[in-house]
């Protein structure tokens, strides 16, 4: 064991330790949950630090060998190495200092290591003086939160845009596919399968988009502003160069604040972030609602499509499938929802010159945003992709409604299509039918009729 | 008296009323609250009726004489006359369909007594066949919601721009105010009193922009899509010009969403106006619980600001004063903020071709727009344009503090700095005092170290 | 018009005015909404100054003439005149002073009246020496605020009980209707439409309960508890009679609570309110959603039962009628839903000694109270009472399909069941008519065995 | 590796595995979170389908062989043993299907080992038709949950006790502490430490008083009631019995819901539950907020508390440390409260005879009970144990202030009482120092004034 001492006392630390006593005593505070730190936090961390070594060196604030022993140790923690000497819990007091605190002591010692020194020797180079140097908790943990967001969100998106895609393709599958739409859940007109792939497409395209404007918010960071945003401790060459320099090692275009002590305090990016994924769970949900409607039956339920079978549905109704992806798209939906409810009440706790509340934020984003990336995986692969219209019953109910009259009415007359209407209702035939014994359509004339019908000219539009 | 009848049956109305059967029928299925339609939406609901009666008549779908009758009505609406004529509550099911109802009804009415009609003669002009010609509730409502929004947002956004500038103009007169900066409520480092405002101005011109994000998706609508999105019921040539004319109308640059049936069935855009409006309500309850925080004593708190006395604080402790203002500023908040799940759950519950929920989301979104309106004004006349600086209590409460060591640390040395503070501990006196008794610096040269270390200068950046 | 004066400064009143100088500074401060405060929160805080001055004089505190003058005004207030004269907006800063003082003020002026002095002349007796004598804003406000939710709260019960019983109703109407269950929308096994009403009548029956829990919890006052809890400038008499007269003056069972100070600080309380209401919201738009989806069609929905048709629901689809009334129960869910949001921050926002945010938190409350109580009242008389089977399509549809199996087999054996549904499939034939034609169950038979699957004996148990 | 097939198809699975194909398939399905479902939870299943073989092999449907081989099986797991069998993620579609296919599957494998026979070798002993037998997911799964939440309840319920405790034992230590009250963050009136203490005491025990409410509704099950509730695939002697076994199994006293139709469908227990989670969260957030408040500073702030220092506070500022407890403890309610929403919309999509949302609900609930059990003890341990008054500093503050008049005003008269404050005002004496001059009262008679106005005696009340 070694000893290490800090303003509340001395504690012994096992020697294989890279972490310190500030990592420690977090770990003892905050035994909230098994949750670690993610491990694209402590990989933005540590290339914060090496992007600051590389600064303060070039700066002369630190020595070129100390710089170097950090990069080094900072190299293999990007490479993906001594995670596990992150030892302070996610959910953590203190606004990010333990984290930050955990990431100085480690590579303060594996610094020390590759200087031939002991680890524990701070005097030689010491997690806060040195590696921490020209940094805070309150710039360091906010900038490492919002790489970590950039890089969750890169799949996040692919598999938006894999999913605007299928949709799309789906809707050139189901094109001229008749059935029925329905407002307030009552029979209005008739629509066409595409109709409804298309206007998916769409609504997931701004939810996109919204994603992307929150993202682009993300790369504005207050490093450099230490404690409160007025630089203290820092030299103006640092601020000048680290941002620069942290750009290159995360090939991020990165850019300062404008006021650094506005973007130390206000956590509203992160509050937009959280709205764009609650926006996209609320669409995603909304969809998957659709889904689980159309495809129920397979007797007493609408049936108008068939989702895959993914698995046997009930341990008691034998043959009994159930819309299992759905459902389950649904509960992310609800967890991401109640994770902005978090989100909103931590953001509006910030008081004065910080928010303490960055880590529940985090850990709670970080979660929403892995959810709704594997969420929306599959979604595509495991339902929409294997989504197939059974035409035939579409076209029955839609042959057997009353609605069929608004379309017919420009194209026999509003008197002779109401007419129609009756003596279907009474005869038990469909206006299709009378359509064509009555008025000799052929089958083929009518589903043109109905067909054209919907695909007036797109008018040309931007969001 | 007269009777009017439609599918449930026959209904005795007043002969002066200008509304009909249906409005009746609405006031009737839902007595839920005293709120009535907001008359700009009566308006904008005028204006599309307007739009459309001239386009319907360009495109020969309507005799001149009817529209010009409508017309006419339409102007007399829009001028705010017959706004009683408007009874169907503002919360109410049928997504729309009673409010566009009434709308057609009273107008018809209007219309057929300047043709020298009878209220209720509907055979000569009716409210559904000419009124509502080539229109759908599902278009016309939503279409008059975004404008009503548009219109509502106006002085939102004017009184967030005067905000801005007295957070602004505020910050100019606090420049050199030496104060305690507090990170997770401790004792952190020195700042400024313009630092505080200027960090509000920033973070208050972010919410501004993210509302303006919003409030360009408004512009995009369905209308022309009628019933689903499909335009049925209407000529291609009504379609191509309907919005047009409605920016004419309206003296709005509005255009027509890609997707029509997408734009009927989603309210995305709904939300992400709520979301705006969710997040400046944070924002300005962050400021707020700052000004109270910032603002409490006189004796026993942090007193660093005085706010206007607005009002004697108390029934029972003479001479207490409350921060009221920042009080009610945080419950306009904590009422949009709650108005947002409302919103969410409405957009969420949309089911297949249409949404019927709007009738919730605009009354309660017109509610927050309206407060948050109210409460900006206020807010800074009856409170942010009158707070003073108690500067002697700050520099005092600075003097005595040990962080003040940090900022000298540069200047004379850690060591010495680290010896100041523990004299100054032992002492009772404070370090600036002990400067200059030991380190003869004058207190105008340890006022520019403090107020120096506070303005490096700002680094260039994008929001 | 007279003057006043307070600490501010001095102010001038119309000379009709019974409000004072705090009331209009208040009127002036809080331009928020048009919404005054509550009738009954005005008559609430009425019966309490009357209470109060009853001890007063009882106590020695106050002379007879003064009392007995204060009495008669709370008097005319509590029996709804001068009501207009209550200037001060719902939405108000200040925790309620500006309330409090507004009933001081007016109080004072009638009463002065009665004693044949002058408005204005407060030396004769003063809105805080006397009204408000062993009083305080932070007793007097949440004290009037529960015995508002108390009277609010009685319709809704009422209502609730009635719904509870129109389900009952429903449910012995509805017994032997043979229909689909459906589990996740898929076809589950048979069941009866009794079934459907009876687990409607249980869950809002123990919605009630917990509202009733709630409202048990609304008996418990800190009146007598003053500014902080610690009754200050109220005698020791005062506060042990205050609290039994106030209930002689109301007709409720009131007590003190246990400790007054954490009584007036901590509005848990009317947190457990919003959720006992936000718990009924919640199960209302659960029965909403059921009845809108069983009532989808006609023609291409599920259309198992038909609700009241209310009005007509299209203005361009003729015939089309909506659920408008599950439409409007939801929406008012979602609003009650989101007034919870509202209360949970503004509950947690309390501080040391008093939680400052009580008027958001009374004003959304009984808005939300309100709106149940219409909606419950609504929900009853224009649609369930109405609700009819469609007993033959619902028996169509069962027929059809395989489930029937599940019910049959322990009758006819497993593997005979299983050929019927084959044969079914491949022969269109219902499985009921194959049952007939190849063993000879006649359908009077094959309805028993299906509805004795439904009726076991209950089991006894207890909420 | 065996071949398994269901109704989807044939899968391989390797020969060690336990699970069987359904399970493997559910895996597949919800690659969501690597969260599997709570060992808790699995150990209920096991003691559900324990107690099912038990009461089918009594009833005569279970041959005894195979209702002990799966009894043995059930022990091993309700043991711990198998644990990682359970393959099937906690987040699923499915309304828990997948969680009890993959208990049927092993406990049907481990049984048919038992039995001497090879795993999935099914038509010995079968996971549906005997392991699951009289059961259905939709009563198995929802007994499960309850059963855990049970479980979990426990300790949160002892660590509030515990807390409730500490607040009581604190307050007695810190009786006669004077110090300044402070509503709305305004100086009041004299308090006391203890006053605080009670107060925070007094809060939680109502908040554990509702959670032991929401705990009493979850021992009553619909267990039995199968698919729907309607007991199909029971008799009903089973019905009879399996709650009575069931009680026996685990300790609890259970008891069947009065109508299982009802207690199938709705979920309005799991959403009172989860009020009274968020009502613990709101309190617990409030105190951390008052205990932050109370101890900032240590020169620029309140000052009023020390809270135990717990780790260094900053990477950059030496010295500093922050109130890292109540920091993690408002954080935990935030996480808490954001669950709240999701357990909302989650339980209002239920729909027709099954919520098939419960995935969701239990693993968020789950989470909230932990964090809450973890939270609230080290609020105790780490916080609220050592928190010491700053009692001198208290005094000052209260002496120096002119709310001090409040209280001597009945000893000495509201006029001389004013003019002290006046001159303590303009000599920068306190007024005890000049009540003692002027008065000649000495500090002792000084502070039994103080003190004995905070003491009446207690009003005694029921919750």
């Amino acid at each position: 064991m070694r000893i290490e001492t800090d303003s509340i006392g001395p504690k012994a630390l096992p020697c294989s330790a890279y972490y310190g006593i500030h990592s420690l005593r977090a770990r003892e505070n905050f035994p909230l949950s098994s949750d670690n730190l993610h491990p694209i936090l402590i990989k933005k961390i540590a290339q914060i630090k090496l992007a600051a070594a590389k600064v303060n060196a070039q700066t002369n604030q630190l020595s070129l060998k100390r710089s170097e022993a950090i990069i080094a140790a900072c190299t293999e923690i990007i490479l993906g190495n001594f995670h596990t000497e992150f030892i302070v819990p996610a959910i953590q007091g203190g606004a990010g200092t333990s984290a930050n605190m955990n990431a100085n002591e480690v590579i303060a010692n594996l610094a020390l290591e590759k200087l031939g020194f002991e680890k524990g020797s701070y005097k030689r180079l010491h997690p806060n003086d040195h590696v921490n140097m020209s940094q805070s908790t309150n710039d360091v943990f906010p900038t490492a939160g919002k790489l970590t967001f950039l890089e969750l969100l890169l799949p996040l998106k692919k598999n938006l845009t894999l999913l605007i895609q299928c949709f799309q393709q789906k809707a050139l599958e189901s094109r001229g596919i008749l059935k029925m739409a329905r407002t307030q859940l009552q029979d209005a007109v008739p629509t066409t399968g595409d109709r409804m792939f298309d206007a998916y497409a769409q609504l997931i395209r701004r939810e996109l988009k919204r994603i992307e404007l929150a993202e682009k918010e993300l790369h504005i960071l207050n490093l450099g502003g230490t404690a409160i945003g007025n630089s203290i401790n820092a030299t103006k060459a640092y601020v000048q160069n680290i941002i620069p320099e942290l750009s290159k090692v995360t090939g991020e275009d990165l850019v300062p604040a404008l006021d650094l002590v506005d973007a130390t305090q206000n956590l509203d990016g992160f509050m937009q972030l959280s709205h764009s994924l609650k926006g996209l769970a609320i669409s995603l949900s909304k969809i998957s609602n659709d889904l689980r409607l159309l495809s129920s039956g397979p007797t007493a339920g609408l049936q108008e499509i068939m989702l895959p079978k993914r698995q046997a549905g009930s341990s008691i109704m034998p043959g009994k499938v159930n819309p299992v992806i759905p459902e389950v798209i649904s509960q992310v939906a609800y967890h991401v929802i109640g994770t902005d409810t978090t989100v909103t009440m931590a953001v509006e706790a910030g008081q004065l010159e910080l928010n303490a509340f960055e880590p529940i934020i985090f850990h709670d984003l970080f979660q929403s945003i892995e959810l709704l990336t594997q969420a929306t995986q599959i979604f595509r692969t495991h339902c929409i992709e294997g989504i197939v219209f059974n035409e035939e019953h579409c076209q029955q109910m839609l042959e057997s409604s009353p609605v069929l009259a608004v379309v017919l009415a420009p194209h026999i007359g509003y008197e002779r299509a109401s007419k129609l209407v009756q003596k279907a209702h009474h005869s038990g035939k469909t206006i299709p039918e009378l359509l064509t014994e009555e008025l000799h359509y052929s089958p083929e004339e009518i589903k043109k009729i109905l067909i054209q019908s919907h695909y007036p000219e797109k008018t040309s539009a931007q969001m």
